[in-house]
Formats: structure tokens, sequence, C-alpha cells
């Protein structure tokens, strides 16, 4: 439970907030690569945490992040042209670069230096992870990349996708790190048919065949056992379930400040799964979402099912809005609720969007009845809301110098009844914090690499 | 006309108003009972004066309206489980039934009493006369629910709608029991054909065949002269128009406060229509509607005449919104206005939905000129005023206190124009208030047959 | 650049505004002739500066301007009937003439002299033109019709047309004043297609065969001298590009207070193009767009071409609302931008409709950086604001008093790069202002033949 300031400080994030300064100090995903395909394409709306913002790839293939407003009349960027390594105004020719820099202004006398003295706001941009990232802060703080595992593999072993979330970001960020309902909003029904067990499993638990252990655990456990360790760029969660022959069934999660998490299904061998969380408006956020395998190239099987909704991938249309959203009801089948799936709702991906949309547009944390279930949501706030803090009382957040630290995994292990999660990890993962940084020290060419 | 403060106090009904508190002293119909058709359906969302709620059957037909939040986590119990006498939040199980009480709390420790002191807000639900009532007032006054005869008779005597209408109560209200409207609005214009005039005939003046003398009267005097008497739920209200020899043709309605009427038309032997406005919002409520014949079970016919909309029954889609409606103008056609019917909208329920739709969203009562025709009009609004304002300064609304007094019938009659309206009623009814508790004391196991 | 409160001031049109009652000074069009087609027919509902009006034609002919709220209970009189010279509300029928005088009240008593009490407000109307034409200010005040020439001609000579515009009307007037981007936004570009090349000439050139000079003079020289003459209906506006041989080709605009603009493009013989922007809200406008040829009737070829969008008539469906616009992007085609238009969007309307909805709903004049090929758009500015400012002070508008002097041409010329504007126009018009009246003296009788 938070006081009504707390929440309004955790959830809002436009320019002129403490959490949307917090924000700025860390690198933004705002795009997909593909969604600038080709230099001197068209460019493309973008807003981010309030702010409406033009992107577009230039002929050299940089792409820019720039405010859509000309200097001149007002005209939108939008609807310019795209080409000769600029965007140009349609109403009267003027001309900017990916960095804002006026280039041409034909409408005024040669000898008029006005245009040396105009430019558009820009913000730096990178690619990285087939993502485009914006750092949207002060340029005396900006920080590397944070070096986040899926993004320094090559692409092969890589899918990444978005979708639109209808809700505030904080919210949808607690649902991705609260492993407690995994026992009821992702299970299928006792009386279910195998069909139907099949199908929760291999989407929840797992990306390969029925895991009848795992599935069983967690549905004859709800009420996990919470462990979280703070570490150089966010939490460690580890949640224990019951399970057999004094054993402990873990699930552990990665969440990496601001908005970052991955998902706790991973078993040795199998694929990892992330999301970021990054802020249209107060109401809305883009969820970036991606699959990596370190072992291996990701098969083109695999592809088509993410493509198709497939775990935190959901099933979206061209303009990734998902095909079963708010407006739908996310086509919720009562009939299938009753008989086969514990909420009615197909996807894994769709019925977190359902729940944490349901907490209302922005969730009020001012009523709400938290057990031990909710430790990590409980820490995640007290991070969060330390960091805001901290950095309106001029303490600039460590973690963004710590690119490193995201090179961390998260993932599945059963384990004696008496470790501890940092044994847990360090049998999972060979390090007590799932540090994954030893594997890709020899490839500091791959990080750059996209 | 209406100071603009007491505009607001009449059409106001919202949790924290003075009209809202005195309409919550009554019970309100809240849904078709055949809109939560059967035990662990799905729920349906429900709101009503501005409280959004939810309402679900439960194992063994209870219905529940709750409060739609689950104090847990805030997530809709909208998508929850509906199941073993309760409705479960699918997010944590957490689990409550129809009485508000939180029944489950599997992420919760079995030693934490913590469930013993949750629960969500529920209000009492009855079923009567195929709708479900809830009381959202104080405990302590609750009241028995109002004796209206189409609820106290079998469910083959009465036929019960429901309709959208996309402005405030009260004006909606004011159209109902202003039966000067008759000699316009629902009129066929001079120069119509036959068979328009028998359509509209058929609909606005009666059930059966063509009525030529009452259309006649009502066409040809425009100037009713209104009698209004209070009685103990509400007033009686008679309009007497020049007949043939001597004759006033009197049409006849009752206001039962808050919120239902009954409609003038039936003389003996024809069926009854009433209707009762409970808000939705400030700007729009819904209409439920019912016609009941005391004398004989409703024919297979005429309940298909009804569901395809008939008198005050509106035709309307799968979610009661009528087919004709303030987005599409009624479907008004010109052509039919100018050469057949006054107002070129078909259906007298569509007809009187258009005209008060019109009026505004809420009404601007500030700004009118009533004449002796509004008398009923100015009536309700004081009875309303008075009821609101005395509940205000403590006094309860006795009419609550009286159910029996709702056991009242209305329609038409002939009489010699020296009749008083308390003569005319003892003679169409045998009884100067219509009063018809005769006719079911002997029936006290119907009333709560439903 | 305007300060807040002047872009406030030019902006704002609503009742209680200074903007708002200058435009109420002059005559202003609210309906084409064509939408009230015949007498008795459906009234129509009529936004203008924010007030909500309603226009019907009754049996004479005549046109009424209405208050749209029946005084008696405020019904909507859109759904009455027009019938025997007046507006009938079907609530309880109520009538009313097109001077907003109350004719009948059938259900008040004859005694009762109320009706000649009750009116409601009405507005002047005049047809002129093909246009329904409203007086909306002090009637002490009302001034003749402006002598737009379109309007003087016999219909054979002209073709007149709306559409919707969805942004503010002034910055839609400064972008049919400003003749400067006609070297950008209306051009192709270079490596365009002979076919594209034609099609664009046409339509944004001149309305015959091909004119390779004018628009290789238009592309060649993006920067024209402005040259800005104020006169008694409002301003002349030359602008000057390099043509070949010493010589200057000119394109020439008026602009007449409040809120007309006629087209730079006629050589003699040619067809001209005027528009009129008329406020719906400070959001939107009504653009009445006329072509006229003073020296023959339009061919049907030409009426058909103006019909399906050509020049500055739009392409719009039943409601005038434009097929291409603001919600679908105006079907900006990126590979037509990038290989053959400079817009990418298909017609001339469209692309000054784009680029000035694109400043915003309002656009932003604190925000601009104005050079001299912006020297009308200050000047119209300052004209319009003076005279806002000044009835403020209590000056009446001098252009409302002076009918003639809207009597006036624009259009282009070729001449020597020595000469100024006035004797550009003397050469080209036979007068230094284009004034045209002594081409009507003699034919006063059209002026109200409409």
């Amino acid at each position: 439970m938070l006081s009504r300031q707390d929440n309004e400080l955790l959830t809002r994030t436009d320019q002129d907030t403490a959490m949307g300064a917090y924000f700025r100090r860390f690198w933004q995903p705002v795009l997909l690569s593909r969604e600038l395909a080709e230099p001197d394409g068209a460019p493309r709306r973008v807003q981010v945490m309030g702010e409406s913002l033009l992107a577009f790839r230039d002929s050299s293939g940089r792409v820019g992040l720039v405010e859509p407003r000309c200097p001149h009349r007002g005209a939108d960027l939008y609807f310019g042209r795209n080409g000769e390594c600029g965007l140009r105004c349609v109403f009267h020719g003027w001309k900017f670069d990916v960095d804002g820099k006026c280039l041409e202004t034909p409408t005024l006398p040669r000898e008029s230096n006005f245009r040396d003295k105009v430019s558009i706001r820009a913000y730096p941009t990178r690619e990285f992870g087939e993502l485009v990232w914006a750092y949207m802060g002060p340029a005396a703080q900006m920080p590397e990349l944070p070096h986040l595992e899926f993004a320094l593999l090559p692409p092969a072993h890589r899918y990444v996708s978005k979708k639109l979330q209808e809700c505030n970001w904080a919210q949808s960020v607690e649902g991705g790190i609260d492993t407690a309902h995994f026992s009821f909003l992702h299970m299928v029904v006792p009386q279910a048919s195998a069909d139907a067990e099949r199908f929760m499993k291999g989407a929840a638990m797992g990306d390969q065949a029925v895991r009848n252990d795992r599935v069983r655990w967690v549905r004859d456990d709800p009420m996990p056992r919470f462990e979280v360790t703070q570490h150089a760029a966010g939490l460690l969660i580890g949640a224990a379930r019951t399970a057999d022959d004094d054993q402990l069934y873990w699930r552990i999660t990665q969440f990496l400040v601001p908005n970052h998490s991955f998902a706790p299904a991973a078993f040795p061998g199998e694929t990892h799964y992330g999301q970021t969380w990054v802020p249209i408006s107060d109401t809305s956020c883009w969820i970036y979402t991606y699959s990596w395998n370190p072992d291996r190239p990701l098969t083109g099987q695999e592809r088509a099912q993410f493509a198709a909704g497939h775990g935190v991938h959901a099933a979206v249309d061209a303009s990734y809005v998902p095909l079963r959203n708010r407006s739908n009801e996310y086509l919720i089948d009562r009939e299938e609720q009753r008989y086969r799936s514990y909420s009615g709702i197909q996807g894994v991906s769709e019925q977190d969007a359902c729940i944490q949309d349901s907490q209302g547009l922005i969730h009020d944390r001012t009523r709400e009845i938290l057990g031990p279930t909710d430790l990590a949501i409980m820490r995640f706030r007290r991070l969060m809301l330390e960091g805001a803090k901290g950095l309106l009382d001029g303490r600039e957040p460590p973690e963004a110098a710590r690119p490193d630290a995201y090179t961390v995994r998260s993932g599945g292990w059963v384990a004696h009844r008496d470790k501890k999660l940092a044994e847990v990890m360090t049998e999972r993962f060979g390090d007590p914090l799932g540090d994954a940084n030893a594997l890709y020290r020899d490839q500091a060419l791959l990080r750059r690499a996209g």
C-alpha cells in the first residue's frame, strides 16, 4: 500500500515529474528497428513518456528522433520528405538532419545566417538488439547502453516484438515480477482435458514438451516463499514452491531498473524471455518483448510461434495492438473459463494484459491488502521510489553507470529445501546473482553489433 | 420553471447527492432476471446512479451485486470465475460470496485470519416480477419491495423488457406523465392514409383493434384539463379531453415515487403498461418496461409484438440499446413526417425517446414556459424536491414504508363532464385512487413468487 | 510571431470574444443554398462560430436561421414539422416562423396572449451566389452583403462548393494567402514523370493545358518578393518570382476582411477561385469555395471536375467532409511522395488542408520564425487584430460599410522587373487594386439575383 503521493510519484513519467526524470537517466527502447525498415522511408510518430516525437532513418541509415514541429510556421514534419540525409518540411522546404540541425531554409535569403541559429530538439539514438534506443536525459549524464543479454547475442539467437499495454507501466511491471499469480491466472482448471493441459503447460511453463511436474508444483502450492536480493542493476527475485522429496521448485525473476524484467521459467537449455515497459503516456505503454537462447539459434518454427503470440509475445495487429485487448474484453470465453482454463482468455500475454488493465488505467495503490507473496512488488516500489527521490535530491542513479550489471539471467530450478536463493543461483547459473558477463567478456565486438 | 439549484437537486442521483440519497431509500431494478440466466454464469457489469457494480448469480441461484474490485491488488472481479457459491478473482484466487464476504485467500498463510476482516461492498438484492432489485441505502431503513401489480401477477400475465434512454432520468419521467403530448407527438397527420391511422392507433391508443373515437378525441382536443391528486405512493394524474355528447375522455396516469409511472390508455380488459426509470448516470438511464393484463395471460403473439417494439416497449439490440436512437436520429423519415405521422419516427417508445433526449442530456428547467397542461410535471417536481429536501432534514420518505400503496391502476375512461377525477376513478377502478389491493389480499404467496 | 494574448484574440470567434464580435459585423455564409433544396424540406443543424442553430426553408422559400430550442419545454426543433410557413415543435405543437415569431401555442388557452410574448432567437438571412448568408451581429449595424464577383455573375458562370477544415480558421486563411508555399507543397519532384507533371500543373497552376513556364518559374524561385497594399476591403498581396528575360512572374492574391481570399493563378480568360472560411468552432471551419469565369459560362466538364475535387475544391463525401482528411492522414502515399509529388497527397485542396491541420488544432503563433516571404501573413494578422481591437474600442469596421470594395480580382501576370505592384495590377486588371465595379455598375439587378 502506498500513500497517494507515492502512488503518483511511482506512476507518472511525463517530462516534469520525478519518475520521468529518473527514467530519462536510462536509455529507452522507442521502436523496433524494423519499424524504420529502410533509409529514407516514411517517418514514424512516436510518443514516449508523454513526449510527441518523430523518428526517421536517413539516407545513411542513421535514426533521428526529433521534435516533429518545423520552427518556421509550425507544420508537422511527419508529412515531410525524407531524403538526401535529412527530413524536409513540405510547407516551405526547410530541412533538418537526425541531430536536429537545420540544413536548408530555401525561403530565406542566402545572406541570412538564420539557419545556423535554427534547430529542432533531437535525442541521441542507438540501435541495439534490433531495437532503436533513445536517451532523453541531460547530455552530461548520458550512460552506456545496458548490456542486456538478448542484445549481446547474434540475431539468430533472439526474437524481438512489441505490444501495446493499455494501462500505466508500473502495474504492468508488477504483474511481470509477480510470479505468485502463476498458480491461478495462467492455470488450467482441474477438470480440464488433457489437450487443454498440454497447451497451457507449453505456453506458461516452458517451451518444449509437457512438463507435468512443474505445472503440478505450481498448481499445488499457491503460496510461494519469496526471497529478494538487491544488486547493482536491480532486484533478484526468487519464489520457491514445494516440489517432491524435500525439494523446492524455484522460479526466479530479474528486475532491472528502471523498467526491464526477465521471466522465471527457463531451465538449462530452454529459451529465456524478457520484457521492457516504456511509457507512452501515464495510461499506456509499449512492452518490448524478447526471447533468446544463449545456447543455440532459434528455429523458424519458434519464430513463427512467437509472431503468432506465444509465451509473453502477444498476437498483435499491424500497429502492435494485441488482437485480444481491453476493447473486446480479451475475447474472454466463459465456457472456456468454466471448463478449461482459469481465465477463459487465450494466451499468457493476454491473460497478463487483462488482469493488469483491469486494475484501472492507473492502479490505486492506496487501497490494497498486500501479503507475503507480494514481497517482490513491495521491493520494486521501494527501489523505484528511492531512485526517483534520490535524483530529486541530486543523487544520480548508480545503476545507469553499470551497464555490465544488466548481463544477468533468470529461470527455474529444483533444489533441496534447505538451500538459500544465493546457493540455488550458483547451482543454476554459476553465480549467486545470475551474472553472465564471463560469457561475453571476449565478445566485446558483439556488444554493438545489434 | 426551476431555479438552477432545484434543477441540479432534481436531476443528480450520484452517491453524494440529495436526490441520490432519496432514491437509495427505495428498491431499484438493476437487471432483468434473464440477464443472469443461469447459476454460475458470466457476471454482468452494472452501473446504477453512478456506481460501478458487478452482478452475478451464484451456484444456488442467489444474485450478488458487489463492488467489482478485489481488495488484494485491485483486479476487476468481472473477469473472475463464478462457481461453487462465490466469485473468485483470477489474479490470485481470492473468493467472495453474494454478500461480499471473503471466503478464501489462497495466497495468505492459513494461520492468518485476514480474510475474516476482508470483504467487498455488497447490496441486498431480490427478484420480483422478473427483475433483479437492489437496495442501495442504509440497512436500518431497508423497506419492503413495492407491490407493483405487474410483479404480483403470475408470469404468464406479464411481459418485462428494458431499454436505454440517453438523457437524464427526470425529463424522461416527465415525458411519461405528460399525456398532453399525445395530441401531437404520437399522432398521425390529417392527410395520412387509413393504413397509417390504423398502425398509429394500435400503437398509441390501445392494443386491440382500431379505436376511432379515442384517436379523434385526442387529436381534436390538444388542451386536456389536468387534475392531480397526491396519495400515499405518489400522484394520481387525470387529463380530460372533450368527447361526444357532454362527455369527457379521461386518460389517467399514476406516478409512484421515486421513479415509476403507469400509462393512461387501458380500458377495462385491455393490457396495462408501466415504466421504471433507473439512472445509470446523470445523463442516461435504463427504462424497465412492463405490460400486464390482470384478467388473462398474454398471448404469444402479444409477447412477440412487445419483443419487436410495441407501445412503450422499444425495438432494441442485444445490449438493450434502441435500434432507433440518438446516434442515428431515431431513423427519422421526413417523407413519413410530411405525409403520415406527426414525428416521422416509428414507434411510440422511440418518439418519446427522441423528444426527451432532444431536451438535452440534462434538461435545463430554468428556461421554460409552463402552462396549464404542464400541471402534472410541476406536481412531480414539487413532490420529488420535497422528498429529497425532507430527507436532508431527516424526514424518511413515508412512501417507502407503504409497499401496498403501489398496488394501484391507471387507464382510460369516458364519463360525464360534470364528474370529478375521484368519481371517474371509482367508476373505472372501484376506488377513487385506483387501489387494487383488494384483489391481491388473498394471494400473499404470489407476492414473492417473482 | 504573436504574443499568447494576440494569438488567442486572433483565433477565437465564439460569442463572447473580440474577434467573434468583429466577425459578427459581417454577413457570413452558413449553408449552400442547395443544402435547403426545397420549401418545407428537412431542417438542417448548423453550427457557426460556436453557436448551435437550425436552418429551414419555409413554404414561401424564405430561409430561417433560429435557436433550435422550443421555449415551452426545451425540445429540439430539429425534429420539428416544417410546413405552412413555419416550424412546429412535435412535442406540443408550438409553431415559429423564419423570424422566430411564435405563431401558435395549441396547448395554451386561446385567451392567453402568451404567444405574443414568446419568440425564439433568429438571425436575418439572405441568399446570394447560391449561398445562404446570415448576419449575426447587432441589428443597428447590419451592412449590405459584400459584392463578391462570383455572386454578382449569372449562375452559369460560377460553381460553388464547401469542405470541412479540421483546424482553426485563421491558420487556414494564412495558408490561403501564403503563395510562397507553391514552390514546395504543390510541386512535382524533379524526377517525376511527364504524366505527374501534367496533372500537377493542371491542378495548381491554372486550369487548362500544360503551362511549363509558370511551373518552372515557381519551382526555380522559392523566394518570391512580396508587396502588400491595404485597400478599403482588405489587402492586395503580390508575390513576384524571377521569370525569363528580365521579367517577373507575379502571383497576386486578395484578402478581404474578415475571411475571404481569392487565388493567384488566373491569367486573362482563365477561371478564378476564391474561398471563405467560416468558423464552426475554434478548431474547425467550413470553407466555402467558388470558381467563376467572368468571360464565359463554365462547361459541364469543368463542373464535373470541381465536383470531383479540383484546384481548391476538395473531393468530399455527402456531409462535405473531405475524403482525404486528418483521420486518414490525407491518404498520403510515400511512394508518390518519393518519386512524383512533393507531398505524396493527391489534390491541391487536400495538400493545403493537410499542412494547415498539421500546424495543430489552433496554431501556436508564439513559436515561429517568420521571414520576408511571410509578409502577407504578418499583414493579415495585424489587420485582423486592429479590426477586432478597434471594435472593442468602439470603432465599427469601415470595410463592412463598403460592399463595393469587395468587387476586386486577383490572378497572375508577367511583367518587367522594374514595375511595381500597382503598375502590374493596372496592366492585368485595368485598376491598381483590381477593382471590377465598372463591369457591374449597370447590372445592379444581378446583385440580388443569387
